[in-house]
Order: C-alpha cells, then sequence, then structure tokens
C-alpha cells in the first residue's frame, strides 16, 4: 500500500506564460487549454507566481468604473485596482507562488491549498522549476479509486499485514468507496486502529463502524462512555 | 452597441446533481464534464445549492485525521469535519445558491462573484428554476472579442452617436483590447466622458488617452491638477 503522490494526479503538460505576456493573451491561453490559472515563468522555467481567473477578472469588475481615489483605500481594493489597470502577467500574477514538490502527499497538497486559500498548486523541482501542476480536482481523483483496490489494501494491507487479524475474521465491503468493516476483534484498541488505518487508505470516502471487540482495553473508559476520545489512540 | 449580457456567454447544457447523489458519483461527474461545481436542484430543476470542489476537498483533507473534539470549534473548522463527515450532496453543498438571471450584465456577475466570494453562478429564471452556468472563465470571453469590432462600436456608437464626435477628428486604434485614442476634441468634459465609455465598450481591455482639448471646461481645476478628479464628471 503506497499513499498517493502529488505526481500520481498532477498534469504535466502546463499551460504556463512569460512575465511579459499581454493580457488578452493569457485570456487566450487559459480559454484554449480550459484552465483557470497558468504559471508565469522565467526564461529558466523557474515559477515566478500564478496568474488566475481571479487576478484577470478585476478588469471585467472595474470596467467603465470611475477611478475615484479614496484617502486610505483597503488592501483589497487596492490590489484590484492595480490589477485592473494592469495589461501584463508581472503586473497580474499573484506573487510569490504558493508551490508543492511531487512527492508530497494528496493530504498535504490539499492542506496547503486550503490554508494557503489557493486551487491549484505549481509542482516544482528542487531548483523550483516547473515539473507540473496539481488542481482541487487532481486530489478529487483519488476518491475515482475502483472499490476492488480499495478493498484490496484495506484486506491485505490494514488488516493481514499490519494487525495480523487472520482471514475470515473481519468482512470488508467497498461501495462507491464508503467501506464497511464487520466482524469480532479481540481488542477495543484493534478495532480503533483498524478504523483509522482505514481511514487513511487512498480513496476511501467513509469508514462505517459494524466491529466488535471481546476486551475493552480503553484507558479512562468513563470518560468515553461521556463522548470523549483518549488521543494517542483514537 | 449592446453591452453583453449572462445570456450571452453562459452554458446552457449544466451539469447538476440532486440532493440524494452520493460523493463519488459527484466527483464522477465533475471530472466526466471537467468542471468544478455542480448545481444541486430538486425534481423542478429549482437550485437548492451548489456543490463544489471546495466542499469536497475536506474529506481528501481530513482523511485519516483522528476526530478529536474541540470545546469551541470555529466556525470554518465545524463546517470542514461536517462536510468531511458527509456523503451526500445535500449535505455536502453550499445553500443557499448565490444566483443570477440570465439579462443580468456581465459586469454585475462579475460583482456579485466577487462580493460573495463564488467562483460560479447559476444562472436561474423567474422560478427560481435553472438555465444556465456562468462562470468566471465565461465572463473573461468578452476580452477575445475581435479587435475590429471593439474598434466599430468606439467609433460608430460612442464618438459619432452619443458624442456627435465629427468623422476623422479621433483617431482610434485597437490592439489586443487596447483602445487608443487620438486627436483634439472641443472640451475637457467631452474627452473625460470619451475616455469612460469607451472603457465601457464590451471587450475594452485598456483605453490610453492621447487626446487634447481647446477649451478646459472641468470644475475646481486647481482641485483637478492636485491629482483628484471631479465626482460626477471623471
Amino acid at each position: 500500500m503506497r499513499t498517493w503522490q502529488v505526481r500520481d494526479v498532477m498534469t504535466t503538460d502546463v499551460a504556463s506564460v512569460r512575465e511579459g505576456t499581454a493580457y488578452r493573451e493569457i485570456v487566450d491561453v487559459l480559454t484554449d487549454r480550459r484552465v483557470t490559472a497558468a504559471p508565469v515563468v522565467d526564461g529558466d522555467r523557474r515559477v515566478l507566481g500564478v496568474v488566475s481567473e481571479a487576478d484577470l477578472m478585476y478588469k471585467v469588475e472595474l470596467s467603465g468604473q470611475p477611478r475615484e481615489r479614496r484617502i486610505v483605500p483597503d488592501r483589497h481594493r487596492r490590489e484590484a485596482r492595480a490589477k485592473a489597470g494592469a495589461t501584463l502577467a508581472a503586473d497580474l500574477m499573484t506573487a510569490p507562488p504558493v508551490t508543492v514538490a511531487p512527492d508530497a502527499t494528496l493530504v498535504e497538497a490539499a492542506r496547503r491549498m486550503d490554508s494557503r486559500g489557493v486551487k491549484r498548486l505549481p509542482v516544482v523541482d528542487d531548483l523550483g522549476r516547473l515539473v507540473g501542476i496539481v488542481t482541487r480536482g487532481d486530489l478529487l481523483k483519488v476518491h475515482l479509486r475502483p472499490d476492488a483496490d480499495i478493498r484490496r489494501d484495506v484486506v491485505d494491507e490494514v488488516l493481514r499485514r499490519t494487525l495480523g487479524v487472520r482471514d475470515g475474521v473481519v468482512d470488508v465491503a467497498v461501495h462507491g468507496g464508503v467501506v464497511t468493516l464487520t466482524g469480532q476483534l479481540e481488542r477495543w484498541s484493534t478495532v480503533r486502529l483498524a478504523l483509522r488505518l482505514t481511514r487513511q487508505v487512498s480513496g476511501v470516502v467513509e469508514v462505517v463502524d459494524a466491529l466488535g471487540y471481546a476486551v475493552d482495553d480503553a484507558p479512562h473508559s468513563a470518560l468515553r462512555l461521556g463522548g470523549g476520545m483518549p488521543a494517542g489512540i483514537a
């Protein structure tokens, strides 16, 4: 069982532009290639920034508006006005770029997108050179993984190899990425671990717990009955 | 000269899902149709919400994370956890939807997207039924309008019909959507109006002002020299 990496789902034929690419040519590239953003690269393919539909939209939004000045314009408005007046990639782009390495996991990439508020990450090598791009849509592809592949990972890797559960003790059913585990295990802690490791299998949408156990080895089991879960195990 | 409306650029063959559509089927629809979001509709095609890659991403992002509880989780985290655990469109979608009418202008649609923080708007009729969808990319298509079409609007509609400027007084050059106006007009106020109306022509990326004037009829011209612009004219 190998955790999926960015290189497994990224696009390598990336639509990119140069610092001096003009506004309309950028729109042309995005439309032709059916993408919503393009990395801006220098002559060595190093990524300088990303120009997205958001950066280009200001010109539509502020079209024909009087250019009144405010004494203290807020930051968003100031940036919007600057980009509405810009015509070259270098002035339109968002920089510095938020990038990712090809060997990052999909979970790492997803968290970086969320925390930095971006919808795609240019994938760069150790020298900062563009080798691909990964979008939110690419990350979601892991959920298109066939049920049979997911089931094989749960049965072979999680139950048999990692937890040492004998074949036939736990029934594993997978439908549309939703994994249902049914059966009886020895300990409560093994049940928790089985559920947790199953959730980490690439492509798993949800895990339904239909597992029982003989021995309750939960620490602070009084607390657990109250709805909490002991840290470090759950 | 007709200002472009949402109906001119929207997609009418919309990929949509129902309230009960399951997580993986939604991912399937987005991937197959190469879109980043789909409206969720009821049996009468009324739009209930929108399910986007952002709504689906939480499941990737929180994959395998222990479900620790916080005493007071913040709103974003609470929503993220709820959506990470959801498996049906009705629970995953963002609702109520931010929609637009087919006869709205592109500028209105762009401003609504920006103020509401969305990247596409379902287009609905008077009864709230889905008739199309408009993305930021669709709105940018106005900037792919041929230079010759833009020039015709500026010459015929702005200069000749609206301002009554005689032919040959102002030279109009359009390259990549950038309009350069060259020549000599009678009044400062006419110059301002010519620039402003030209910026409103559909597809104009920028207006370069190379116009002179004989009579300075600017109110508060001292203020104008100071860098400001009188409200109501500029």
